[in-house]
């Protein structure tokens, strides 16, 4: 029996792993008996109807130490400021993404020290804490042991919190870890804050029938990934041994390293030349400026060693993408595609 | 004209910058009008007596809004708990080395942010940022851009700083750069907490006619320097340009790479075998444990580009030790030396 907490769970991905973990009913061959989902916003109401499901709903950095007292054995960390944010309030960069994750490690070594087992943990970081650096250029695609130098406060963020969350597995107070998700596409919804946001517009907007703006060239090259791969690198990389690392506590999850022209490509591919007629070209420099500080594309070896694999390509991120709208009866997400 | 702050002005580093720069007068060719030098104990009274020094004395966390006031053009940041002060309590070096970092960096921003220049900012972090890696073992000499792997709190915590200085210096609320120092050897006084504090006992010791207890093999190899040297590689970390660091704020600063044998050894050319005769090996599970994770030594290619350079050697670095003793009138520390 365990019980386990998601921060972020009422988001995207969150909300993703909330429901995959619920069908599986079980982490690490232990029986799920409580999930429970921290977040600014409520949970979604399929996931709470789930007799297992707790919400706590409210800014996380407020509920931390009581979240340590309720003894969690695992711990999937996402909750988290986007890019955006982070680069347009330093204020709330630093207090979402470093003061937060220090809040939740120090309530979780608060539980350790007072008796309970480490809890495991696995903490979303990002590609973002790589960009490129005069002195070091990126290699065309950054692996597991590439040098990060993040440029933007976002990706200083995460890998700060990964030398920490290191930190605080190497004196034992929690068992901890770090995947490095890619950027994930195709969400649902509407644009979010994060200067990635288009990668995923690009795709949803033509998808409904509306014409999408593409803010950078088509020649940007960028790693993405698909949520059901991204939840099944998240489980993985909790399940993993702490030897299973090596020793250095995060690694990048696997991803399909395609240009922007490749991604249209796709989608014309599988939904037709009227469907990627809709994306116009339209230079944004805050966004083109953020975007050439990320890496081109990623490697993930040791994510390979966990026997996680990326997406077959491009296309097959799209058509499951098509597929989740129909499964959820999103009718209007898929009316621009021809019957 | 300008204005510089020392934090941890009080202690042997620091004190030696302030007499240095008192002594040159000036930094980037500006006449130093007033040296703030902020720690927990009072500044040597040698350097009160001069009228440009000030003293701050107390917690640095709880000076920090009031200094980032006093519109200060430039800061050496060198205050810090040491390792194993960190190792044996880690709130202690959170707050330390962490929080009053962010509290220092805080305090600068607001001025800028309040319509002043941003000031320059050098940290001095530490080798100890690199550590070894069972997935990517240490080189034989780290360099600048060698993966660093902390394997200490207080590695972690440099390490932190480095990027969140870069950050800071990104968003352009300070002009930071870190210098990454190296052991410095000898040290006068007493031992402290600092793990590596045999590396100038084992010195100290014999040259006082005492006996030392060296707590590792003699096989085992460090980046040293002098404390000279540290402080003109300081000085000349914060008078090169943004440029010339080309993108990666961080440095190494030079070392003389020597095992505690040659250390001894030339202990031995210098002052003699019965001075040498004065060190006994103990072994001390817990120095040994933290000085195995530490780097066998050091490159410094970019420290190289500003002009900067290692001691001629370990026997250099004791005869300056000697030396700056007799300027001091320290005959109690050179007692065991035959006259």
């Amino acid at each position: 029996m365990s019980k386990i907490l998601i921060t972020g769970g009422g988001g995207f991905i969150g909300s993703r792993l909330a429901k995959t973990l619920l069908a599986r009913g079980k982490l690490e061959g232990k029986t799920i008996e409580r999930l429970v989902l921290a977040d600014q916003v409520a949970p979604r109401p399929e996931l709470t109807a789930d007799p297992r499901v707790e919400a706590r709903v409210g800014p996380l950095l407020d509920q931390c130490a009581a979240l340590g007292k309720e003894g969690f054995d695992g711990v999937f960390h996402l909750a988290s400021a986007v890019s955006g944010e982070c680069e347009a309030d330093f204020d709330l960069g630093l207090r979402s993404n470093l003061d937060t994750t220090r809040a939740l490690l120090d309530a979780l070594r608060a539980a350790t020290v007072a008796g309970g087992k480490p809890p495991k943990l696995v903490f979303s970081s990002s590609v973002a804490v790589f960009g490129p650096d005069p002195s070091k250029p990126l290699p065309d695609l950054v692996a597991d042991d590439t040098l990060p130098a993040p440029k933007t406060s976002y990706g200083t963020h995460k890998l700060m919190c990964e030398y920490l969350i290191a930190d605080y597995s190497r004196k034992g107070f929690v068992d901890g870890r770090s995947a490095r998700l890619m950027t994930v596409t195709v969400r649902p919804g509407r644009p979010n804050g994060a200067a990635s946001s288009f990668f995923s517009g690009i795709i949803r907007e033509p998808l409904a029938g509306e014409e999408a703006i593409c803010p950078v060239s088509p020649q940007v090259s960028h790693p993405l990934t698909s949520v059901a791969r991204t939840v099944e690198g998240l489980i993985a990389v909790y399940e993993a041994s702490v030897e299973q690392f090596g020793g250095r506590l995060a690694i990048n999850l696997p991803a399909v390293n395609a240009t922007v022209g490749q991604m249209l490509d796709a989608l014309e591919e599988v939904a037709g030349k009227e469907v990627r007629a809709r994306v116009r070209f339209q230079r944004d420099e805050t966004v083109a400026g953020i975007v050439a500080n990320w890496s081109r594309g990623c490697t993930a070896e040791r994510a390979g060693r966990l026997g996680l694999k990326a997406d077959a390509d491009f296309a097959t991120i799209i058509r499951q993408y098509i597929a989740d709208c129909r499964e959820a009866g999103a009718t209007s997400a898929l009316k621009g595609l021809a019957s």
